[in-house]
């Protein structure tokens, strides 16, 4: 089959093997898949975060984290924002039935473990025309949602996690740094959850435009005024979560600088960098800094029923589609911040 | 009145004005005060201290930082851990009596508001042999206690503030690193919570023998073994909370290493440098990294009862008593962590 494939550290496109499903597998054809920022980073620097992942997993005792590993000598399918079409349900595989529509969390299991779907050198992920999922964890998508929509739940589910993990609740503020398909995830999560004021902060005006569409009550550029005084400008008198969607050196310090006592700051964007900070900023003002991850089961089940609920539009965030032959020429454009926020890969 | 007085970046002893009560005051004489590492920093960097302090304090947008500035280029009578005898009740200040000993949060309030005890120009701390307090904040020292202990209450408590800022309960194991007086201060407040197994590190030999004398149930010297590994081999299977109370660049960093997923690194120790860390550990861990910053008035309250009633035994963390004249020899031998632990003042 056709996939997009990362093979010595470029992007090429090729045949790989077609894949047959195992026990408790399904055969998926991807109708829709989202690209994500991390892709992006594996593309440049696949060996530093296959290393930085190791030690990360070394030092957590085990975990979901284990599942990451993958070897960058070999061909890499990834891909792990998808929605797909049940082609074919392997040998005990239940719960789903062929034409069937669905979504699943990116994970696979067979006999050797778990496999990170699109991280996976064994498990080609949604830039491929066929995938394999575990059928136990496949969910049917609903209300005859679009898969484009549906492909979208994975990185939504992102920002409801993070939310979440924040206990974020109405009476608190919220300030997002940064307005990415995180930053915007995260505003959506925020809205849904009743937090107002939310203040959103970006360079890029196509993307404090997509925060205002998203749920942001107030968006502002950070060379014309600073964050914080925005927030201080529209609420200034609650508790205040900040939200680092980002992902750049230097943000969870400016994020430390500029919060006021007692604030959260909720790291969600990922930063594969050294970075630098003012532990002194943090006592003195006894913050609390999170670090946020990917989400949960039931956090990526509700996340695909409020798309399809029709509570979370993510349509405004779908700002291209493209086939497998054009996924690089995708990757190239998504460094331009005004022109997109979420290329979706028809393979 | 005489005074061991920080002027011009040089400790010396002379004689400062004698301080007059005003409204709601007390004119106390100093019996103890205990030498606090954040004065052994500020004789060493106070223009440092106070540029940061003053950061920090526009950014908080106010609140309880706001009290720490001083003029470096003033006189200066640190110390803020002290017991004191009431000598005078001054106009309007109830609660308190002449011949009373009592302890105090380390802070004055005047018409012009709130001042720090041992961080102000204008109020001199424990390094001198009379100070003013606030008679509403003051506490009697019950139960006879000796005022060498009864000055162990601020630097206890901020140990006792660390433990319930992590919210730490029984079925959770923590690791300390550094036993100085402020990781000693956590390990016992640690042990009157019920926590175990308490794993604490440290360089120095004597620090770890008092480190168990505290409370810890396991200490290791982290030359010879990993932290996480003394950890990992006495109990490793509960939740994990660590607490940093070493304070220099990069601690934060090892801990973030070492961290098991879902851990939350309690920092304690005061670092006023610059400091690094990778936030993709911070990510794939989920960790949780909290600032703890002194104590509320109830936690201080109930560490001079917990003293008193010899719960909390501090005697062993007394390892030496100076006059006002020796403070500057004592500010040196307590670089030497063999020596020391806590060097009180007996002015």
């Amino acid at each position: 089959m056709k996939a997009e494939i990362l093979r010595g550290g470029e992007m090429v496109v090729d045949d790989v093997p077609d894949p047959v499903p195992g026990e408790g597998q399904v055969l998926v054809q991807t109708k829709a898949c989202g690209i994500c920022g991390s892709d992006l980073h594996a593309a440049k620097h696949a060996d530093r975060m296959v290393e930085m992942t190791k030690d990360a997993v070394e030092s957590a005792g085990g975990g979901a984290t284990s599942m990451f590993g993958f070897d960058t000598g070999r061909d890499l399918v990834m891909g792990h924002e998808f929605a797909a079409e049940v082609l074919e349900v392997g040998p005990g595989a239940a719960g789903v039935s062929q034409g069937q529509t669905v979504v699943s969390l990116p994970v696979v299991a067979d006999q050797r473990g778990i496999h990170a779907v699109g991280y996976s050198n064994d498990y080609p992920g949604g830039y491929a025309e066929r995938m394999l999922l575990s059928a136990g964890i496949c969910l049917p998508v609903p209300n005859g949602l679009d898969t484009v929509h549906a492909a979208l739940t994975e990185p939504m589910a992102v920002g409801l996690h993070a939310v979440n993990r924040s206990e974020i609740a109405p009476g608190t503020a919220a300030l997002v740094f940064g307005a990415g398909p995180v930053g915007l995830a995260v505003i959506a999560a925020l809205r849904m959850k009743g937090i107002e004021p939310i203040v959103a902060a970006d360079f890029s005006a196509r993307r404090r435009e997509l925060a205002t569409t998203m749920g942001a009550d107030e968006v502002i550029d950070p060379r014309e005024e600073p964050a914080i005084d925005a927030w201080r400008r529209v609420d200034g008198r609650h508790p205040l979560v900040i939200f680092e969607a980002v992902g750049v050196p230097g943000v969870i310090d400016q994020a430390m600088r500029a919060a006021p006592s007692q604030t959260q700051i909720m790291v969600v964007g990922v930063c594969m960098e050294t970075d630098h900070m003012q532990p002194f900023m943090g006592i003195t003002k006894e913050l609390t800094v999170k670090f946020s991850m990917a989400y949960d089961p039931m956090e990526f089940a509700s996340t695909l029923q409020s798309i399809a609920d029709g509570e979370l539009d993510v349509d405004p965030l779908v700002t291209g589609t493209v086939g497998i032959d054009d996924v690089p020429q995708a990757f190239a454009d998504l460094a331009n911040p005004d022109a997109h926020a979420k290329i979706v890969v028809q393979p």
